[in-house]
């Protein structure tokens, strides 16, 4: 019969009473000495990040707090606060919404970035060929909302190639996307932005991030303005706020 | 009737095409400026902290990050994972757990402290007086597993006293919660862990948060240990991993 | 030390390979002789009703299951459909939503029947009590949008009648909420409808159901809507639906 | 501009202060008049079953109601009310882990089932083909407890040779399903069961569900078990019970 503790295995944190080993630093040596960013980074990875490597993972994390509550998880940690629930209810209904579509951009980018990159053609040919299996929507690219510019990416890009001058990164999944932001815009006939999920999935992937942790990453960084948005709520007060005021609901339409 | 625009206010959020503000800020001028621990500071208060109260607040958010998989939270990122859920719906299964008992201690530590300060009387007074509204647990006392030292307070609570010793903060929720210490001590007949609570609780009412936000800064720090958690489980595998092995079940009660 | 096993104890479910017994019943034969409604009260209560229990207790769990887009819940089912959650995370998001405000008046409603039953003076000195601790607002009376009357609650208020009259139940709750009613309205001089919360705590209270669970119940028939919802929405389509077109976005409040 | 009031669109319900109407019928018409297990497939599907169908489906939302503390969901629901959760987030936290390792082994055997029926080639040839692109678990067969009988199959097949023989259903599905749990029984070399989701989507498949449907009615199904431990539970008291008891801990797996 296998022994119940063995049932849960982590090389994330060691303890005994009056002991707590986290990746195998007492945690009294990490407290007032590490940054909130490059914790997070150690916990997820388990290495230390250097100061330049943490700077650019920084940057990242802040960039995507909020884009205000017209976005579907910022709404719902709103209307959560509006139902009686606590603020750990309210980030978690609103964490829950970062799926495929609302939070998993950055995920798909990064994997459209190693695709592409291991595709034995060129550009082109790696971004048809993506297309045909996951549709024509890319991800990264293209904001119903910022048009032409989203003005985080830029200034993120920016980064990266200061990053990729100093040595921090190599700079290659930086022009790999500047590279899909034109072909696209020249297949669209108009320029595309690069979102804040294409340019956060670059310095994922420069920094070596698997995958699915750009998603679990943005889900950290929103639960920033999902927090703010609740709190605002909760000192606003008001009850059961739905979508929109009752005075509008919504369209019958008869089957 | 009202219009719909004005169904949700913010001030923290203003935004146009191409432009972002967050708390007054361009969003690109706060992308690698500002730390992660000053941009959540930022958003859920408005100004911006200076360098040394942004330390003090790191090291709270540092501190609490992770206690094991043996936390009902971290258990249930896990369990999430081998439930099929990504990242997003694991973290939110995880924070959701967070609730008075497991993540709102922060927020009752940060209530007693100005409700003793703000007390009539002695502290021994106001202390009996709380307890006979809210229970003999004083929050942020005593721990189940970490006896007699959580090892994370004392770290804490030397950092708040470097601060207060440079006028950062004032020192008196330290003085206060080194007092109840002595008392629920003194009470038991045995010393009493202050434990990570009751020390981040000193760190935040020091630096004037709301008493709530005690608790949602914590489910901020906490999802970094539930989304290292959940990643680690991932990449484990395993299917509808419950509590403890199937061989072990549960006990049946006869009604 | 304690064996694990007892770690999680149940009169629920007995468990053997080949058998499960729930509340002593073997399953299969529970299957296709009891109905969904029964088998509800079976489990959360542990004895099996009448026929003409059920039959009451159905049609307070048939009369919540729905009111609209407009609802905080199902609005955020909806939404959760358009971010790409499946269904199970797109429930679990709307259920969370039932809090106090939202999903728990009938449980106060319960608990404001109990007081007022079992307090020393009238109606009105009970209720003006009520109000002295938990505010003017009575639960399960009055309604933002139906007014003056909740279609629901007349019908559920004839069925405990003729349930009344059949000796099924005892009827007292369903004169003191009419009485409720009637205060209500006198003082605010106008006619105050009984809502959907106000008659099905008539039942569940009828029915000798703890007021918490009320709560319970409320989400258990309110996820059929939910489903319902979340299930035509993925049908539509839609990516990232928040609450209100992109072209109408939100207030901004300068501080 | 498009209208607000177009953002949500629902052929589900009508409403209008002091009525709603529910896929066209007034709701007071529907409280009394039909079962909640009626009430349930009205409001997903739009029409109102038969005795019959409705007697059939019944079966299925009864059968799934509870497996035990063991699973996951019912777990979670248990550790979320020592953490102080009320029984909306509870149920919240349960139903989310139905993911589809968990809860979408029925949505996966109803797409099985209409794979195999429109291959093709024969019953083997059709699920070598499902395994080559699913892997080699066959959703619906097999259990790691029940050995080598789930006991609520065969019930629910029997239900389903009955209305079969009524011409209720077609029974094709039935054939289809036993014949599976053949082939796969004659590949392992030992008999293997067909489990709760392999018995429910011959129910549903019969009664023309769409498969996703298959997952959403087993969350309504499970969230009737998870109200019922979660209510126990809070009966019981107990304070943040993670998945052990504190004395058993986890592995620490040195990296």
């Amino acid at each position: 019969m296998s022994d119940v503790s063995d049932w849960w295995r982590t090389s994330i944190i060691e303890m005994e009473p009056g002991r707590i080993n986290l990746r195998g630093h007492p945690v009294q040596d990490l407290i007032g000495n590490v940054s909130f960013a490059q914790m997070i980074w150690l916990m997820v990875r388990g290495d230390m990040p250097s100061q330049a490597q943490a700077a650019l993972f920084e940057a990242a994390l802040v960039s995507a707090v909020d884009h205000g509550p017209q976005a579907p998880s910022i709404a719902a940690a709103r209307m959560a606060v509006t139902c009686g629930l606590d603020l750990n209810n309210a980030m978690a209904s609103a964490v829950n919404m970062l799926g495929d579509v609302h939070g998993g951009a950055g995920q798909q980018a990064v994997e459209m970035y190693h695709f592409v990159r291991s595709h034995s053609g060129d550009l082109g040919a790696a971004l048809t060929d993506w297309q045909a299996e996951h549709g024509k929507i890319l991800p990264g690219f293209g904001h119903r909302f910022h048009k032409p510019t989203d003005p985080r990416a830029p200034r993120l890009m920016a980064l990266v190639r200061e990053a990729a001058a100093q040595g921090v990164v190599d700079g290659g999944f930086a022009d790999l996307a500047e590279g899909i932001q034109a072909w696209v815009s020249d297949q669209k006939g108009r320029p595309l932005a690069m979102n804040i999920d294409g340019a956060t999935a670059v310095i994922y992937a420069e920094l070596g991030f698997d995958a699915p942790l750009a998603r679990g990453l943005f889900c950290l960084s929103r639960s920033v303005g999902i927090l703010a948005h609740a709190w605002e709520q909760t000192q606003q007060g008001g009850r059961n706020k739905g979508p929109t005021p009752p005075s509008y609901r919504w369209t019958y339409d008869k089957p």
